[in-house]
């Protein structure tokens, strides 16, 4: 049986230590301010902001949301971020996506400071992390959350095979520069890869972030493996699942994500984590 | 027997297109203009920039060279990039490493303006390129060199098992991100890398970079695979061989490169084509 680890209490540990940072640049007369944009009225966005905005109030941290219309023109977005990224008392800026097909979403991301990009999505901050200059550069929150998990956990990368499956610009192809600067030999798989199951069984590290519920099996991992688990699915009795087959999958790996209570947690954690981040590095 | 693939030829196809495309321009008014900025006397980075400086002249592009002692500090060179960003008769910029050690080369590399970053170094455009969007993105020109020989000899890459040896921000990473990006799995392989020869062996397409001659033997390879070897290396007689036993390993391969006239050729080649594309984004 794996060890599972515990995303959930993780997560709470992380949200202390941001605490103790948020309290300290507070003692310097300093207050850690996130803004989020959401433009239109996508329910699951709406839900994804209040849960960012209720985290941030808890842990101290100021947070803005500013709301535009579904209609608003690509051209007023972007004169939005211009103005947010020359106040400063904004430290982080995230726009909540998915924007109304209309907008150029890769334009408004370039459009952000890199200094403000707190979900690590401007070209520079993923270029910069693919040449391992990490230094005071934000990095997507999922996958950095997954690192952490591997620290906490004393699970080695160095030289290990890691196979990424999926290649979002979100999860994906930031894990992949992770574990590569980790030291990991990197595969990253995806729609086109063939005989997955192969390449997967060779993984000492796995990740998945698929979309597909159950999507690895049992007789697709490596004895041994960490497994980790990026989805966020529903089975067919609307039950949040994630991407492997976890009840059968456990029993051959050595550690293993839930879903619930697994990567989940982390990522918000990671989030208000690097607002506090960008604030310092703003000093 | 593998097809040997003839790099001299194709880059001297490249090099004929990219004398129609400097004519267009000046009929057009317009004159490409590389500038490469030499600091300090390495007798390597001489004769490669005078060969570049030659095929620019051949190819009817504007090339100056400005030379730097090695003793100037990082703000000099830093103001003299300014001022070449600045010169709008300036399109494309290439300062040529190593650079001497008090000088932050990652600095020099983020102080040129993307625009004009003939080399594609830059994190701005390493980042796009990661993002798959490489329209008007300036790429490092041996990785896109080796991906014009996959389509000017009709090799497959979607879906192909695609391993590069060797994690430099020069070659292993964006040849990586060039066969990610044409729906290759890719697997980046290094130094750290355990059972290397395991991983050779399942590859379709395998790019070595490593910098040891003869790295890669005949029993390490899969039957039928296409091999490009990015080696530069000197046998035990001083003679110019590549980082693939070629004559063993030719016998089991469907491509292969030869060192010399293999993808050394193609690199400057790529770098006058990509000075005129970035001269041509820019009107």
């Amino acid at each position: 049986m794996g060890q599972i680890i515990d995303g959930k209490t993780l997560a709470a540990e992380i949200d202390k230590q941001t605490m103790t940072e948020v309290q300290k640049l507070k003692n310097q007369g300093v207050e850690p301010h996130l803004v989020v944009v959401l433009v239109g009225e996508n329910p699951a966005s709406q839900i994804y902001v209040r849960n960012k905005e209720k985290r941030a109030s808890k842990l101290g941290i100021k947070s803005t949301l500013v709301t535009m219309n579904a209609d608003i023109s690509e051209n007023e977005l972007l004169l939005k971020i211009q103005e947010l990224n020359q106040t400063e008392d904004v430290n982080a800026i995230l726009v909540q996506m998915p924007l109304p097909k209309h907008i150029d979403a890769f334009k408004v991301t370039m459009a952000i400071d890199p200094r403000k990009d707190v979900d690590g999505f401007h070209p520079v901050n993923v270029g910069k992390l693919f040449e391992g200059k990490t230094q005071h550069t934000p990095i997507a929150c999922t996958p950095q959350g997954i690192m952490e998990m591997f620290q906490k956990y004393h699970i080695d990368i160095q030289g290990k095979r890691a196979v990424v499956v999926g290649r979002s610009s979100i999860v994906g192809k930031p894990m992949a520069a992770l574990l590569l600067n980790a030291n990991a030999t990197v595969t990253l798989a995806h729609s086109y890869t063939k005989d997955l199951a192969a390449l997967t069984k060779e993984a000492d590290i796995l990740v998945v972030a698929t979309g597909i519920a159950h999507f690895i099996k049992e007789d697709q991992v490596k004895e041994g493996a960490a497994v980790i688990d990026v989805g966020m699915d529903r089975d067919e009795n609307g039950k949040l699942t994630g991407d492997v087959d976890f009840e059968n999958v456990e029993k051959h790996v050595s550690y293993i994500t839930p879903v619930p209570k697994g990567v989940g947690p982390m990522t918000i954690s990671m989030l208000m984590k690097q607002t506090v981040n960008l604030t310092k590095w703003s000093i």
